[in-house]
């Protein structure tokens, strides 16, 4: 099954660069995103270069969404603690992470004892950084390394930020790719987080190189609606704009995260746990013939948990390479150019776009014959059959026996224990003898 | 998790004195207990000391419950086995197992051949007196160890059981203890087996905990109905009494028996088995982190066989300690002061008290937000997070995402993979704090 | 539970001959049987000659069923390959699995190398003849041992196919054995085989003595619709004929075959795997206690496969002893009177006549009483009892609280962990003491 990615990669007819792939990511993380501000401009801008069809939309400061109110937009100029003698001991400009996101404004002198209030580290990872914000509380704070940290000399420091809270917009981008029907697959990616590239730069990366696989491809069943959001407030919104259409008309779809490193695979269950979006991704991870991991939904923390809140119950999961809090470069610095990679990337693009064509040509269909249709006369037999039952003409024979107009090509490959695209290998030479009927659906979600 | 029962102590809020349970049970220990007769007469009024409200009442031999004929009034003024020089042998005076129940009066001087054929042991057990009864075929016989049994001489033997059959009445006793619903909680014991302690002394004992802790406990939900009944035949004319009512009204309920051994912890479930008595008892087990076993209905033996009969089908099941049938002293001698401890009857009554207060608790509630309620305002959320998912709030946020107005808390808390009363302390602070609202049942059984 | 099938033996009442069943499997034997042809119509009259009520039917060259067209009638007078010498090498007349079934007339003079393209053999079996047919493609063949192969000189070689392809008829048995219900059960077994003798003599041999059987038994409940037919085009011809009254009635059945080795027991799922039939065969070979595999029905390989196919939707399974294409002896000349044995057909006829008896007997029931019956009086209750839950009594008990108009006899001996036939037994006592109804059901399949 080592082939599988490779007849994929020929099945979703696409070529990813997967240098290109890490060449956005390159770029964009530098960039100090937040839920607001500057940084999420700049990363939609270089976004929509790359995609000139997504459009930049917003929400303001104190708007009311649900139980939530829009936050003032956040910017920093500069953020900084210096030593006695001048020396800037840590400094945003050298990495954003440095900096407490949403860290009020600050210019004053403190003790050791004052300033170690405000500092966050790692003691079991002692050279990385971590990653902090108090988005909702009003508050500062830097974070640096647990070595560092242990150097600090006895002080006064003085510590500047430069912030400021304004009430502004907050910015998001969206786009639709109309299918030929109206039913919805939602991917959402979140980009509200600074320098870290698998949670989560690859997820807007990873998207990019999705809607360039989907406006390339023919005969798209499912209409896309793809947004770029700030995780968890930017959902709440987004829904709030959008409940009633959401719920009509999304019948799978994914929170990308998580998609550049090297690591395994893992699936994320929506709250249900039965949706169509769940048993497509669980089959592609069995066919995938990897090392996988099955979290329950109880094991949440990305905008699924809005997607899939009581009252709003879309069928949204996350598939992932490495999920969020099982790796150890998660939410600091080591999560860095290095822990993702164009390898860990073009996985992650393969094991998406595999998903959507799964969901794409998950249709039902039924045979249009009553007892077997007579294979032989259409060149689906072999000629003299040694042995009645043949593993060559089996699986055919299963999968006939399974289009009864009840399973679709999911079902039928789970019960006849195929890979899925063997059974639609199989499906689609019946459907070009015209063995097959496709049933149509009024989908249920 | 050995602070569980610690925890629930102050739940439950009663301060059960475990010496008092034992002291009930001393008390109660000698009487000749039958299905009627004299010895039953004296428990319920026993009982009924301990709580007035307890309301005596009967029903007359000769009555027809069903398939049944209430039996003639058994009682027995002295039964004893002489040899040739007179000495009694076998003494009725001395532990009332020595006679077999509802025995008919014998006076006759007989070969040892002719004895023995009434006469019963353990081999297994051969210190120990059998405990055999013969409610609805007329015979006589004793019980005796095997030891004993090994000694007797050639004979013959005077024989003499002073039994009489008379028409008469049936006792049981009943307290209904009125909450704030008509739906009934029915607490089941039985009355009419002599000296044995943990089968079935434990049983009322116990029960006379529960009435105290519920008579002062306050917002009961459940209306509870508390019978002690003889076995079988006094279910079997209390169904037939109370048949529209039970069936209308009672929504959980137990056979309380074998409650006071130190040895492990067992259910027994309701012929249907997934009732919520079911559901309460096994999860209570779960959480408790002790040895447990789960037995099927199958493995039946008491008043649940006619609670749970066809047509009768009330949810009731038995939470106990060590199951009848499951340990040696079972239905002997060794049944005893020693075998049931202070210390196995408070567990015992924490055990179903535990299990009430679960069964009174257990509501089905919906967050009232549409997406996440945003619970940093409302103090439920740490002030900066460094991993957007830790634990603390991981399972606050599980338990909200569950309240769906579909999962009551039991439910809830299984999906959650948390204790219960965790998750009812997650619920009582969204309670507090407005965000929650329980749904109105016609709660089904 | 060595002694289950002599049970059983008693119970179905009938002394069947495995000696006679093994001698008309020897009379059948050399006959050369295709799906048409003079083998057929001997096979047959050979049949009907030992129950002569079968009807013999047939349907014509060119008819059209569904998918398919009747194939023409084949018929071989001579077959063989001779070496230059006039030396028959490979000879029809010897065994007739050397021929590929419906090959095509031959008479030339040809190359090894050609011949070796018409040659069969089974190189891991080097001393075995396969089976070949060619049906619905024409061509020719010959089948040989490897070892045989091995031993060709390099020819050249006159090959002699004398066969012939004319329109006519194809034959197959019918009989309809009424029962009290118009509700039928379905045993199908294939008639198309040359000489092998357990796919599929040992079909037809058992279904012989089924028959003789079913006359013999009083108060069948259901009728039985046995057919004896080619396989595949047989079936589909059967359903096209009479296809509403199938699946009006057919509630139960068969295919037979594979019912003579002494190997394991195995049951092939019906394409539901949830009928009456399924349950029922899986629990036969449960209470069997032996060896058995259970095959879902994506192992399928004969009839069942048209009696299952969707739109059809029969609930029929296999009852073997060891399944085809599971023994090495499968599809070649290893499948002869040795590997088939008396033994091993009458292991396959009390299989199939207990699965029968099964179906027969398992109605559903009602218990009459609401509480438990007083066994005591109707001399169902031991007379005095030491343990309450003695295990003689318990099995009665739990019978009786499961009897409750929902469970069949099948369900309630499942639930009470108990053999089939010993759940009968205590229901047949209980209906003798008239303490329970059977409840008339409008069986579902």
């Amino acid at each position: 099954m080592v082939n599988f990615i490779d007849s994929v990669h020929s099945m979703i007819n696409f070529e990813i660069h997967e240098q290109e792939l890490h060449s956005w990511l390159k770029d964009l993380f530098p960039i100090n995103r937040s839920i607001s501000g500057r940084g999420q401009i700049i990363t939609l801008n270089y976004l929509k270069n790359l995609v000139p069809s997504i459009e930049v939309k917003s929400f303001k400061s104190g708007e009311i969404a649900f139980d939530w109110v829009a936050p003032e937009v956040w910017d920093v100029e500069n953020a900084y603690v210096e030593d006695e003698k001048g020396n800037k001991i840590i400094d945003f400009q050298e990495n954003n992470l440095h900096l407490v996101g949403y860290s009020t404004p600050v210019n004053e002198v403190m003790s050791k004892q004052k300033l170690i209030e405000h500092l966050h580290s790692i003691e079991n990872i002692p050279d990385a950084i971590p990653y902090v914000t108090s988005y909702y509380k009003r508050n500062w704070g830097f974070c640096l390394s647990h070595n560092q940290l242990k150097t600090l000399n006895e002080g006064p420091f003085h510590v500047v930020i430069d912030s400021k809270f304004e009430n502004g917009e907050l910015f998001f981008g969206e786009l639709i790719i109309e299918g030929s029907t109206d039913e919805e697959i939602l991917l959402s990616t979140y980009i509200c987080h600074p320098s870290m590239a698998n949670d989560n730069l690859s997820g807007p990366v990873i998207t990019i190189g999705i809607i360039k696989w989907l406006l390339g491809l023919k005969n798209r069943k499912y209409t896309y609606r793809i947004i770029f959001i700030p995780e968890t407030i930017g959902s709440i919104f987004y829904i709030k704009e959008n409940l009633v259409s959401l719920k009509e008309l999304v019948v799978a779809g994914y929170v990308l995260t998580c998609l550049g490193d090297e690591g395994g695979y893992s699936y994320l269950s929506s709250r249900n746990g039965n949706t169509i979006t769940d048993r497509i991704s669980i089959k592609l991870l069995k066919d995938l013939k990897v090392d996988y991991k099955l979290y329950p939904f109880t094991e949440n923390g990305s905008d699924e948990r809005q997607f899939c809140f009581p009252g709003v119950d879309l069928p949204i999961g996350s598939l992932m390479k490495s999920k969020y809090g099982e790796f150890p470069q998660y939410h600091n610095s080591h999560d860095n150019l290095d822990f993702v990679t164009p390898k860990g990337l073009k996985q992650g693009f393969e094991l998406i776009s595999t998903a959507l064509k799964m969901i794409e040509t998950n249709r039902t269909y039924k045979i249009s014959t009553l007892c077997e249709p007579q294979l032989g006369k259409r060149g689906l037999y072999p000629q003299s059959s040694q042995l009645g039952t043949e593993s060559i003409v089996r699986d055919q024979m299963n999968v006939i026996a399974y289009l009864d107009g009840q399973n679709d090509v999911l079902s039928v490959s789970e019960i006849c224990n195929l890979p899925y695209f063997a059974t639609l290998n199989i499906i689609t030479k019946l459907q070009e003898k015209g063995l097959i009927t496709e049933i149509s659906s009024n989908s249920d979600k």
